[in-house]
């Protein structure tokens, strides 16, 4: 039984009561939106330690950090840190992205730690298990791709990332229409240089049943990815990536058909002009299923500080009804983040999540800033810290800096627009 | 004889040729945009370095910092290092709003050194001087505030900030509603703390006539500002907000029918579904006179990180219109911002504009993007550092995480995206 069959068959479970209660809204509306598919609740049975989160419609704007190895660096403990930092910086998901050293190793040890939902992309691992025994991608067969899929469900993956949007007919549209950064997703990538190596339909979407059947089993989310996402601004919403989504639109009706969970993978780099009709488009075309939007990054040249051109992004998409949003780090497109990049990625994104949520007038989150603001008036400078998104920085802020009169602070120091205006206006 | 008094009169000034340059546009429409208030050039004549800087409609969005000294911290040299660091980190404008220390000497130093406009507050002088000469600054009086205004304009600033539409209308409608922040505005709150002691109208409102005419002579653009913006969300867009803008709307009519320069300062604390709105409401009410933006900061407790919180406001102001925008720091709402502060607040602001340019279409914007994409699917990494928004950040990013090949990066190491589709999908 998956949650969205519980939910069909009107079954209150567990990880249902669990999500309702975090987020304050009532149960029994929950078990509809996930039974109308607008709401996942990414929870494998085989992850022990998990506290259900749920994704969609209605719910908080959700976070998600990628960590993971490369080939260049492959160190399980900084991957375990990085996984400590993200979830202690609010991160409600984390994605295992291992393409280095011991993949099982490094997935099967984030899994027995991590209490937030774990994602992963198999095709990496299976391309990587193929070259390492044949010497070349070009070697992997479908077997191997389902067999490691497999071997991730039983480990106890709470959602994977799966390129079955990317077709012959995407590629060949692709192909016409021409692009300045061509293929940017890394699944994306491997799957086409396979497909027109062997002049080959995509096998995740050729055996999407096999997949179905795994995913159903294990009760895996699926995310369906954008292998066809655009790379940079002068690529987005073009023929290709909306080709894309709607392939992902029809598979994820045949998902639902077998009781199967879906999310639909998004941009990408996306001018901020094209964000609100990028998640309508998504929202419309794949029939409300929730938006997971990887930035998007509203411009190319931030390198260094991708993660403020991904909170501008990320912040309008989530407005706009996006809702969950993959984090980009300071070192995005530059190299691997380290445990500060990831922290700083995570909150950054939090930042654009809450945006969000007080954009789409979530009263939890009104009520947040209400309370800070109400502290700040009050010079309460204790509350302010404990309030704000970092209280660790906001108080080192703080400290570093400190007033020569303690209810103020140093921008104005005597000056402080709110004391005068406590002491003359408010008299 | 101003900007404006020479663009209404068909004659091109070497500013505008030097505003034309470097924004690659047609000087004689440049001309126009002047001519209808659409487009300022501050510069007064006795600010011997200028270069001359055009904000408005048809132009790149701008970007302003803000720095000066405090009564808790009142170094010139520290403030002087900050205008470097500003200047140097793409700041278009800098605003001097010491408020500590020796006002004078700090302003012109600022001066003496700064290649782009620089603008103050002048009513800060003002009541500080008063506090110092009086004990209290309810002894401000109105001569003393244009004495200041005169004082800063013979040294040569550029733009200054005057709360003129903060009337005891406006103040009574604040009242009336009730606010959980009131004023947050530190010129805001000395005219309000005046304006109820004596029970007297805004001198800066009153003397109107009396403000343009020093304006007019040393052509020194009025940034009319917003002293009831909001300080929280919860605020936002409320009666006391737009009626002093509707009022700001009047006085823009006023100085245009005298030949003054003038922009419209906004918001603050608003939440993202609200900006746009903001920016329509500003620009036809104002009749399209350019518009100054304090953020707008889209959550109240990004402390820390109030810079992302901004950058995320004012990318969205900006494609909605808003002319120019004023940077937050990370010690926003904490201390007084050091130099590596400013320098994070200016780029993080600089994205900001930047992505709005590329929302609004700007084509050399769009153009720089494109190039830094051709170089990033070409794996040439000295171009895309080169054209990164902080070549410095991005340099030490790649260097300090150097990958084992060197046409990739260490975030997919031999994994490659961009190097699989060339080698495969380009053949």
């Amino acid at each position: 039984m998956t949650q969205l069959s519980n939910a069909r068959a009107g079954v209150i479970t567990p990880e249902m009561r669990t999500v309702a209660g975090k987020e304050q809204v009532d149960v029994a509306l929950l078990m509809e939106q996930i039974a109308n598919g607008r709401v996942v609740i990414p929870a494998n049975g085989r992850h022990d330690r998990l506290i259900p989160c749920g994704i969609g419609e209605g719910l908080f704007v959700k976070v998600n950090a990628n960590i993971g190895t490369s080939s260049d660096r492959a160190i399980l403990e900084d991957e375990l840190e990085k996984l400590r930092v993200s979830i202690g910086a609010g991160a409600d998901a984390v994605m295992d992205l291992s393409t280095g050293g011991d993949i099982d190793a490094c997935r099967r040890a984030i899994l027995e730690e991590a209490t937030v939902p774990i994602g992963t992309v198999p095709v990496y691992q299976a391309v990587i298990e193929t070259v390492e025994e044949t010497g070349a991608l070009i070697h992997l067969t479908v077997d191997k791709i389902f067999k490691v899929i497999e071997r991730q469900a039983e480990d106890g993956v709470d959602f994977i990332t799966v390129h079955c949007g990317l077709t012959r007919s995407a590629l060949e549209m692709l192909r016409k229409q021409g692009r300045v950064t061509d293929i940017v997703s890394r699944g994306g990538a491997f799957l086409t240089t396979w497909m027109l190596h062997h002049d080959r339909e995509n096998p995740l979407y050729e055996n999407y049943d096999r997949l179905l059947s795994i995913a159903k089993k294990y009760d895996i989310t699926l995310s369906l990815g954008d292998g066809l996402r655009p790379g940079c601004i002068a690529d987005a919403t073009d023929r290709a990536q909306i080709h894309e989504l709607m392939t992902l639109g029809h598979l994820t009706q045949l998902a639902w058909d077998e009781d199967v969970q879906v999310m639909i993978e998004g941009p990408g780099h996306v001018p901020l002009d094209q964000i609100e009709a990028n998640v309508i488009l998504q929202k419309k075309l794949c029939h409300h299923a929730p938006f997971y939007v990887l930035g998007p990054l509203v411009t190319d040249i931030a390198a260094g500080y991708d993660h403020v051109a991904c909170a501008i992004g990320g912040a309008l998409a989530g407005a706009a009804g996006a809702d969950f949003l993959c984090y980009v780090t300071p070192s995005e497109h530059l190299c691997l983040p380290d445990v500060s990049d990831v922290r700083e990625g995570v909150v950054v994104t939090r930042i654009a999540a809450h945006a969000a949520d007080i954009a789409r007038g979530h009263k939890l989150a009104l009520a947040r800033d209400r309370q800070m603001s109400l502290a700040r008036k009050n010079l309460d400078w204790e509350t302010q810290i404990k309030l704000a998104i970092d209280p660790e920085k906001a108080k080192r802020y703080r400290e570093q800096n400190p007033p020569a009169e303690n209810d103020v602070c140093t921008m104005c120091g005597k000056y402080c627009a709110i004391k005068q205006v406590q002491e003359y206006f408010r008299e």
